[in-house]
């Protein structure tokens, strides 16, 4: 009676759904201070002291809650457009941005876009797996590739995946749930490998970017941009990372202005945003980003704990490669075996999500976007499991 | 390179586009105190005083913008579920509300969850035309059938529509574009009418009840409840309308307790509107209007501007059934050209949709969600035009 693929989907989600639970019971057992959820992408850090202060100026403006241009408003627009072109080379216009309900809402606009019915979007393993949905919600299908064992893209591998069938490769730099900035060079390989297989194949191949963490980085690594690297980019984000509001579903995208056919482009992706029933971004929360262009959460307090957790991960014998940005820690499992690992340290109470989520057996993510106290709190089990699974123990 | 699909949308979407441009255009021109405009339900009033309080209240609280539940906070669940189970017999729990993206963002995670590839959702005449993509965005398509004269349902018509591949029936009352409310008798008989037209053809069709404008109703007239009718039903609406907040895109759909395997539809739905991209219901908003149950702009303005407009347009010779609830008109064209009298009125600045922009030529829609003073700058210019039709004027 209902649809037979969101039937079947529930049951393949229904780990994560299982896992949420099972957190969720842990907890009532035994006080939410004595579970280490290490979870979800769901910062426990306040928004920075601006964001209310901005917020509430505009709440106050009682008449500022009507329908506005599907795409945005306008000036709104411009200051995202000017902070972006204050970021990178390419120049963007306020008409080249959309302002979108998160990232989410952005990457399934530009997907419905795209997508033909059959085409394949490229991604690279590990990533976040949300876009398979999103690409099946249009259609398409997710084509996954491996990635570098240092968890950098692999361009070699993306080229051969490559057929007509290929409307998009989708990025996510820094990586969500590997921690990796993609090098400039290796995005400006990606970018030839796109131009020559485009022309190749016949048809355009769009590169979309995913962005939420390119304000958290850490020891001044520069995220390059992917629109001064090739002409038929498209950018998503939002500020759920580093406002810290992902509650709140604002976003936006924005077309590279020397992209094919661009202003077709830019006002069929706007006809998607509207018919897919997001209809536009919030009005109150475009008004309070507008003001708050390039201001982030204090990114040292994340760097802080990322060091904390390196030094006692690696005593306690996990093997790791340090992030450069996002809040999470993408940890070898024992063995190869996730689900083992998982299950250990959910003996310790510590709710971790095993690689198989990410599409990369082998490994867990931890992330740390929570407070120091669950950290703390966590550090004796994190070292218990280590002893159970026999790893050797560095420096002691 | 982009989907095919979506390049023919634009060509047949662009009428609309055209018209919105030309009012841009309209108000450049001659100041936009001087365009007439009823194009658009984007109301003009302003929200209740009390939303603005209860927003900056919310908005001080410097913690609550993280992800909750996909589902919405509970507590604000079931403040919605209490007002619901106020209005109508059948009884609503917390956990049978979702909070959505707007009404636009609850009919598409609906949708998603009940249509297989190939499946018809049957809507009546005139209609809300996004219907037809939001359809369309899930695999489905929208089945057109004609309503009566007066605007109400006619079962038989919608009896003879359905076959095995009917999913469910989509109505809207207050509808949009007639004001029409469907009475009690009438969503009884549809009810008994889809009881045994789903036993026959072997499936559970649904009744999706789009409500935004329920609270949008003059003269005393009580909308009546679909779940008291129909067991199989779901609701989905907005506080766009009531609440003048339209830009926000908050709302909540429910899902009929009595429905069949409801706790898995429920679920399913969860994870429609998590997987299309809404993620979740905007945060700030979801508890805002959680204190603000039952509450809604003075609907007395919106009574005198329709009267106002009734009395005026019936005398200047304007044939139409005044509108029940909502706040449109829709107008008889004079011989049944509705292209001819939008753009006559077009020569006045006075802007108004076609009736085939509701799939039913022959008419067109004055929205008078507007301030006063649009409404009487508007008179003279539908005086000439009625004129110039040789309308027959009324008691002069």
């Amino acid at each position: 009676m209902v649809s037979e693929k969101i039937r079947s989907m529930m049951d393949s989600s229904s780990f994560i759904r299982k896992m949420f639970e099972t957190g969720a019971k842990l907890k009532q057992e035994f006080g939410e201070e004595n579970v280490y959820d290490f979870s979800l992408g769901n910062p426990a850090m306040d928004p920075p002291e601006n964001f209310t202060k901005v917020l509430l100026e505009k709440a106050a403006d009682h008449h500022m809650h009507r329908y506005m241009p599907n795409a945005g408003y306008l000036d709104v627009r411009g200051k995202v457009a000017e902070y972006i072109s204050s970021e990178q080379q390419t120049v963007i216009q306020a008409n080249n941005v959309v302002m979108t309900s998160g990232a989410g809402g952005a990457l399934n606009t530009v997907l419905k876009t795209l997508i033909n019915p059959g085409d394949k979007i490229i991604a690279s393993i590990p990533c976040f797996m949300e876009y398979k949905f999103y690409c099946d919600n249009h259609g398409g299908e997710l084509d996954l590739v491996e990635g570098q064992a240092n968890f950098n893209l692999d361009i070699k591998k993306i080229e051969q995946a490559i057929t007509k069938k290929t409307a998009a490769v989708i990025i996510n730099s820094p990586n969500n749930p590997s921690g990796r900035i993609y090098p400039e060079e290796t995005i400006n390989s990606l970018a030839s490998m796109l131009t020559s297989k485009s022309k190749e194949i016949g048809r355009t191949i769009y590169l979309i970017s995913d962005e939420p963490y390119r304000k958290i980085v850490y020891d001044g690594i520069k995220v390059p941009s992917v629109m001064d690297a090739y002409k038929n980019s498209i950018v998503c984000t939002s500020y759920s990372k580093d406002l810290s509001i992902p509650g709140e579903r604002i976003g936006w995208l924005t077309v590279n202005p020397e992209a094919e056919d661009y202003i077709s482009l830019i006002n069929r992706i706007v006809l998607c945003n509207r018919i897919l029933g997001y209809v536009n971004a919030t009005a109150l929360m475009q008004r309070t980003v507008a003001e708050l262009q390039g201001v982030s959460v204090d990114i040292e307090l994340y760097r802080k704990k990322r060091d904390l957790l390196a030094k006692k991960l690696a005593e306690f014998g996990y093997k790791f490669k340090k992030p450069q940005g996002t809040f999470y820690f993408f940890v070898e499992a024992h063995e190869g075996d996730d689900m083992r690992i998982v299950d250990l340290l959910k003996e310790e109470r510590i709710l971790v999500v095993p690689g198989r989520g990410f599409s990369l057996h082998g490994y867990f993510r931890i992330a740390y976007c929570v407070k120091d106290s669950v950290i703390e709190g966590s550090l004796a089990g994190f070292k218990r499991t280590a002893e159970k699974l026999g790893l050797k123990q560095d420096n002691k």
